[in-house]
C-alpha cells in the first residue's frame, strides 16, 4: 500500500468518504492504487508523497488550473496581497476591478456578484432569478452540484439526474418540500425542454450549462433561449466548467447566445477559492431587496487570483495555445485508437477534451488505463483538462505513452482476454455505488 | 468626499450593494465617511486608500483575524503552500491534521468536514441532521446565514428573525415551499423552546448560537439539551462567531454542553476562507449517503492556515491573554460611562465585548461616536473583536480616545442638544431600511 493509500485509509475514520469533493476521491480514478495525495506541484507536474513525479493528465485540478500550477504571475500577486493582509474590517477594491473586467468581457451583462464556491454561485443566482420571477419551478439541464434543490431533482424519481452528469445521486436529508420543483431536460433535445413547459409546471427559470460532451446541434442554445423569451422564463448559463477553457469568457460568447444570468468558478482565479454571478441589472439589483451575505466572500485572495488569470490569459492569448494543445491531444488518441484498432468516441470543447471506450465494460477499461499511465508517470484518466505548462515535450512523452497503453488495451480487448485487474481495484463513476 | 467613498459610488453601480457582506457596508458604520477600503493592514492598523492610518476597534475582519492581520506566523505557511500550489487533482494532507486536531479539541466528536463560508457549513449541518432525522423541521435561536432554510422563518411572518440578530431580514427569492419548516425560539427563554415543541410542528432538529450578548441564565444551554435528548433532536451549536475567541474550540466547551453537531468559521483560520463541521459519527457518516461535494472546499490555504492558527493560539496561550484585554476594554467602557454620566449595557463574551447605549436614539449616538473615532485615528464601534494586536499601548490611546468621545457624547445627551449629524449620515442597522 503507497503512503496515499495509508493517509486516506486514516481519513477515512475522521472524515466522511476521506475528502471534501467526490471527483477528488481516489475510488473515482483507480482504487487502492491512486496516489490521492500530493506534495507539491508545478506547471503540469506533480509529487506525491512519497516524493514521485507524476504530469497530470487527468484534470488539472478538476479543471481549474488552466495556467498550470503555482502559476508564478498569479502567485506574485496573491503573496503580495497576504503581506498586505486579505481580509479586513474593509473592503476590497479588487472586486470591483474584477467586476468590471467580467461585464466588459461579456457585454450583454451589467453586474457582478462574488462566492467562493460553485455551489454557492448556482444558489444565489436562483435566489436572483427567483425574485423577478413569479414562478419559483426549476428546469435544468446538466450539472449544478450538491445543494438541495438541484438535487431534489432525484426525491420524486431517483434516476431524474441519472442522465445528466453524475448517476446514482442520493437525496438523503435533502429538503421533501422541494418535491416536485425540478424538471430535468435534456442537451440536444429540445422537445424534452417543449414537453415540460407544455404542462404548466410553474417553471419560471431554466439553468444549464451551455455544453459538455457533444457540441449544440440544430441551433440547441438558440431554440432554448427562444423559449425562454416566448415563456417569460429567466435563462441561467452554468460556466463553472466550461467559462474561460476554449475562449476568454463564458463558452456561451463563442456560441453566440447570450442568457440573463451566468455562473462561474473553477478556472476563473487558477484554482484560487472564487465564483461570480453576472447578469442583467433588473435582476442583479434585486440582491439589494433580498438577504444574501457571506464573510468570506470579501476576502481578497480570490478577486486577487482572477484578476490575475484573465490578465494573463488575455496578455499571452493562452485560450487560442489551449484550442491547439487540445485539438492536438484528440489527435493523440485518434491516432493511436485507430493503430491499435480501438473504438473511442471523442468528445468536449478542445481545451476540456475527453474520450469514452466504446465498449460495455468501459470502467473496467479506464481503470486498466489509468493504472498502466502511473507506471509511465502520468496521472491519466480520460478526461484531462488542457494546461498552458503542456510543453510539445511533454505532449510527445504523452503520446509515447497511450500509444503503449492503447497497445496493451488492444491486446486484452482484441484477443478476448480478461483485464488483470480485481472487482475491488476497478473505479466507481456511479456515486450510489461510490458512497453507498 | 474621501477616497473611498468615492469608489464606493463606483462600485454600486456595478455590484449590488457595491460589496458582499452587509457588516462591511459603509452605511452599517458611518454613511459618506467611512473610508470603505483597505490598501493594506498589519497587526491591529489598517491603512486606508488615502495611506490614512487606524486602529481597528470594530470588528477585527467581522471578527476573524483575532491573531492580527496578516500575521507572520500564520502567513509564513500559506505562502510557502502557495508556492507548492494549493488545488491540484489530488488531496491536501492538511485537512487530515485539521480534522484530527478538531476532534482532539472537541472530545465527544468523532469526525469532520469542512467547507470555505459559514453558510455553507450550516446547510451541510442541516442536511446531515436531516439525514438521520425523521422530522425535518427546524427550531433556531440566532442568527445563521442567507440561506433559504434560514430566511424562509420569515416567510410566513415577516418579523419571526427581528429578535435574533437582523431585524428586517427580507425574503424576496426565498423558495415558498419553506414556509412552516422554521420554528425561532429565545435566548434565554426555555419556555418558547418548550412551547414550540409542545405544537408537534415536525420539528427534528435545534440549531442555536452558544452565546451573543447575554450569557446564558438558568442553566438555558442544559435545559436545551435535555430538551433535545428527551424529544430525540438534533442539537447544533453555531459556533461561527463564537468559536476559538474566549477559549480553545467552541464555546460550549466552556459551558460544558456538548451538542451533536458544531459548526465553525470566522476566526479558525484567521481570516482565510474555511469553515468546519464537526459531529458524532453516527451523523457525520450520512455524508456518504447524500451528495455533499464542492471542488474549492479540497483548496488547501484554509487548512493550512486553519492549523497554524491553532497551533499559534495554543503554543502562545492566546485566549487567556486576549480574555484579558477584553476585560481591560469592559473596563474602559464602563469607567468613561461612569465618569461621563452615560448609561450603556455591556455585553458580549470577554473577547467579543461590546455595549450599547442605553437611549432611544442609540443609532445616531453610535454613528456619532464612530465618526468621532474616525478623527481619533480608530475604527471604532461597539462591538470591537479583540486581537493578540492590541498592545498596552494601543489600549491606552483607546482609553484616551474612548474617554474623549464619550465626554463629547454626554454633552449633547446631558444637555439635551441635537447631535450634530444629518439625518442621511446616520448608520442603518435595520437590514430592511438599509436595502429597501
Amino acid at each position: 500500500m503507497n503512503k496515499g493509500q495509508k493517509l486516506l485509509k486514516k481519513a477515512k475514520k475522521i472524515i466522511p468518504g476521506g475528502n471534501q469533493l467526490l471527483s477528488k476521491r481516489a475510488e473515482i480514478f483507480a482504487p487502492n492504487i491512486w496516489p490521492t495525495y500530493f506534495k507539491k506541484a508545478k506547471g503540469c507536474e506533480i509529487w506525491d508523497l512519497s516524493g514521485k513525479k507524476y504530469y497530470d493528465f487527468a484534470g488539472m485540478g478538476v479543471t481549474a488550473c488552466l495556467l498550470g500550477y503555482a502559476d508564478n504571475y498569479v502567485n506574485t500577486k496573491v503573496k503580495l496581497t497576504i503581506d498586505k493582509a486579505s481580509l479586513t474590517t474593509l473592503n476590497s477594491k479588487d472586486e470591483i476591478k474584477l467586476a468590471q473586467s467580467l461585464i466588459q468581457i461579456h457585454k450583454w451583462a451589467d453586474m457582478a456578484k462574488f462566492c467562493k464556491s460553485g455551489g454557492e454561485a448556482c444558489l444565489v443566482a436562483i435566489r436572483l432569478a427567483r425574485s423577478v420571477s413569479k414562478r419559483q419551478n426549476i428546469a435544468f439541464c446538466g450539472y449544478h452540484g450538491w445543494h438541495d434543490w438541484y438535487l431534489s431533482a432525484n426525491l420524486k424519481n431517483s434516476k431524474n439526474l441519472d442522465s445528466q452528469l453524475l448517476p446514482g445521486l442520493k437525496t438523503l436529508g435533502v429538503n421533501k418540500t422541494f418535491t416536485n420543483s425540478m424538471f430535468p431536460f435534456f442537451y440536444n433535445d429540445i422537445s424534452s425542454l417543449k414537453k415540460i413547459l407544455k404542462k404548466k409546471n410553474n417553471i419560471g427559470i431554466i439553468i444549464m450549462e451551455p455544453m459538455r460532451f457533444t457540441k449544440p446541434k440544430n441551433n440547441f442554445l438558440k431554440e432554448v433561449k427562444k423559449l425562454a423569451k416566448k415563456n417569460g422564463l429567466i435563462l441561467i448559463f452554468d460556466e463553472i466548467t466550461s467559462g474561460f477553457h476554449d475562449n476568454f469568457g463564458g463558452l456561451h460568447l463563442k456560441f453566440g447566445i447570450d442568457p440573463d444570468l451566468a455562473i462561474f468558478g473553477k478556472a476563473l482565479a487558477n484554482g484560487f477559492p472564487i465564483s461570480a454571478i453576472i447578469g442583467k441589472k433588473k435582476i442583479m439589483q434585486k440582491a439589494n431587496e433580498t438577504f444574501i451575505s457571506s464573510t468570506m466572500w470579501t476576502e481578497q485572495i480570490g478577486f486577487v487570483a482572477a484578476n490575475a488569470t484573465l490578465e494573463k490569459l488575455k496578455k499571452f492569448k493562452i485560450n487560442k495555445k489551449n484550442i491547439k494543445i487540445g485539438k492536438k491531444i484528440k489527435q493523440i488518441w485518434k491516432n493511436s485508437a485507430k493503430n491499435n484498432n480501438l473504438d473511442i468516441i471523442i468528445g468536449g470543447i478542445d481545451t476540456l477534451p475527453s474520450f469514452k471506450f466504446n465498449y460495455l465494460n468501459q470502467e473496467v477499461i479506464s481503470t486498466f488505463m489509468t493504472r498502466e499511465m502511473l507506471k509511465h508517470g502520468f496521472l491519466g484518466n480520460n478526461a484531462p483538462a488542457v494546461t498552458a505548462a503542456y510543453t510539445d515535450k511533454i505532449l510527445k512523452i504523452y503520446q509515447n505513452s497511450i500509444e503503449t497503453v492503447f497497445n496493451k488495451i488492444s491486446f486484452y480487448l482484441n484477443n478476448r482476454k480478461k483485464f488483470p485487474l480485481n472487482k475491488k481495484d476497478i473505479k466507481l463513476s456511479n456515486f450510489g455505488r461510490l458512497t453507498g
